[in-house]
């Protein structure tokens, strides 16, 4: 790992995505190799937003590694509350643990923190920034399932705001991978992330229908289309209808097609699918923890 | 342990039981040889609602047999807010973990949450319905202070809405106790439970008067009679005190007689009696620890 | 050790201090040998108000030390909504570990807490009483930066209500130390703080201007000065502005000038001053991992 923080699933280059990937899967291969190679670590938590499967998935990713937690707890409960900065709060809380931990809701609040800290920190999500370890989770759940390279992968849904998507179509122009990005017109890809793709030599097409595309893809990536972006509920049930998965969508479907959601859905994938073998979105979840435990492993010093 | 799940008292039969119990009594008399016997084990634990001594209980628990725990946190801080499904959230959450314990509000929806899981799953109190844990540290503190058979027990207060005293009078009936109840007519065992108990071949009695029957008393388990249940606070006051405990009642009481209580107790039993050798309440939160203990050992294969 | 519990920072004699403070520095010097030397040891955390620094460094101290906690979690999803007195409730928790760590609003309760249990507790803060610990590494701070004897310290800002000052000033006399108090007019030390100390022999002086008295400071203890105590905020700004400390302010201090702040700061001390070695408060923040492993190795018994 050539890096000090992970901030960005953008800074990621191939080999530092390849070299996550690679231990992820020795870890899921042996887990038992790991479970005390990072004995008497200590992992800071510092969720400023809400969270269940990243924070979770970070506690047991630490402790599956035989270290441990020290949670900075609801910020409803901390300093944040007497006006502390978040520079200062971050300064205070690496005295505490060896490797931090970040979820913020202001862009850009993770890179300006790593400014203030010497141990290493994770950017968990940064509002409308980047997520870059679900982005490696997403990476690992493909790999395992379709591959990266050679790969056709149709991304559906709320392409416009989402933040879970840009990073992963940045992230797969690293790759020999044909994307297709499936969403009505108002919640197209933004032309820079289009502009930025296109500049990185990704094959992608756009594409308003599933249909046309979907027989041709290993992966169909959901995501939810909410309710706030439209300004009226009619258009809203109209056009999140035409973009929900039931058994029948996948009638058209190859056999081997992998259907992936970052969770929690609403009602975008039905219940009916949850049965069948393309159904891959709780295994992507529980992927959190190899991914995270590869990466803690690797930026603490893991590969020495 | 037959049982892969543990979601009610009323499925536990009398070889359950003492199952637990046995090895709670095993981990009580020598914890050393407990504490490493499930290093590396993660319980996740999910509780919808507030909860301090079984959350807490059940933490100590994990750790004292060497595991440790992955917490969802208070719900307003999780994904639930987003509109997750509980099956989509216990699906995700089982990956994170190799048990789950979960309190919801739902009456049923500890049952529910088995059929997507493949880990066990604890019950750790649903609404209305069951809470079999603290049945089981019920039962094991009857049985250290009093014994389970030949036993005469007055169970008192809220009898009507109470599922602690529900789940401890089903679990009686697999022993040979004689169970009183006494309550205002206004807050009587329901008909279904009275019926059920019955029909178990148990020995029940009903009283309003706790004098009547206190002399021949091995154990007194006082609950709480709520505010809330009664139209106006009168009524409730003078209701209320009637069931009220202190050292002057329990002069006509035998020297053995144990006094129990779930907590938190408000004024039904006066601190006056904490200082006599009757008071078994505290002692009774504690063996949470050891009860909780053995219930994950055996579900964890701890019999092997 | 020759204390159970602590409580205040009053009751410490200058050899439980000096115990505390040696123990901190053999644990800094190689915490390698302190890792395991609690293992399986539990640490109840009871906060009933908010806490960052407090909170966490208790949980590292334990962590580092090899134990773990048991958390309550905050009030609003504790048994303490249900009308549990504390006294109930710290009987409960301490069947669940085998050292308490309490803070809650009101002032005594600590003291209170410790008739009712049997296990090691420490005051975490009770209200505008006392909070010993943040004393102790404001201590051990000292020791490392200047020295304890032979001190010329500087406290400044709110010294009528600030009862981490308070401690600090009282801890002082046991150390040959001269203690200059610089605050405005309207939060002077309270008449019996002053008489306290005086009776306590220590040298102390109140000066309203810091440059009068600055040149000749080994440290100085900056605290915030708030809002809240003023009857309107022009007043306020005024006062407050005098009392803010920059790079210009400490142009005419000793190169070797030690800035503590028991954190968080809002403006009291600007951030051109976290750049230069004066700067100690994060350094300070982070002694509460030490400090705390070392009452808690303490009073669990260490020394034996």
């Amino acid at each position: 790992m050539r890096q000090d923080h992970i901030i960005s699933a953008k800074h990621l280059a191939r080999e530092d995505i390849e070299a996550v990937l690679d231990r992820a899967s020795a870890i899921a291969d042996d887990p038992a190799a790991y479970s005390e190679r990072h004995a008497g670590t200590l992992l800071g938590l510092m969720f400023y937003e809400p969270s269940t499967r990243t924070k979770m998935s970070f506690s047991a990713a630490m402790k599956r590694l035989g270290g441990d937690i020290v949670d900075m707890g609801p910020v409803e409960y901390s300093s944040v509350q007497k006006g502390e900065s978040l520079a200062d709060t971050v300064r205070v809380v690496e005295g505490y643990a060896d490797a931090l931990v970040l979820r913020h809701p202001s862009e850009g609040s993770a890179k300006m923190a790593t400014e203030f800290v010497d141990v290493p920190l994770i950017n968990a999500g940064d509002g409308a920034g980047q997520h870059p370890t679900q982005t490696l989770l997403d990476l690992y759940t493909i790999r395992e399932n379709a591959g990266l390279d050679d790969l056709t992968i149709g991304i559906m849904g709320d392409l416009k705001y989402g933040r879970t998507v840009h990073s992963l179509a940045y992230a797969l122009t690293n790759f020999d991978a044909s994307q297709h990005f499936i969403s009505p017109e108002s919640l197209k890809l933004p032309r820079n992330v289009r502009y930025d793709l296109h500049k990185a030599g990704s094959s992608i097409k756009e594409h308003t229908q599933l249909d046309e595309i979907l027989p041709s893809l290993d992966v169909l990536y959901v995501t939810r289309i909410q309710k706030e972006r439209f300004p009226d509920e009619n258009e809203y049930r109209e056009v999140a209808g035409e973009y929900q998965i039931d058994t029948d969508t996948l009638a058209a479907a190859s056999d081997d097609l992998t259907v992936m959601h970052p969770l929690p859905r609403v009602d975008e994938i039905e219940h009916d699918v949850d049965q069948t073998d393309h159904a891959t979105y709780f295994q992507q979840a529980h992927n959190g923890v190899p991914v995270r435990m590869a990466l803690l492993d690797l930026l603490l010093g893991g590969d020495q």
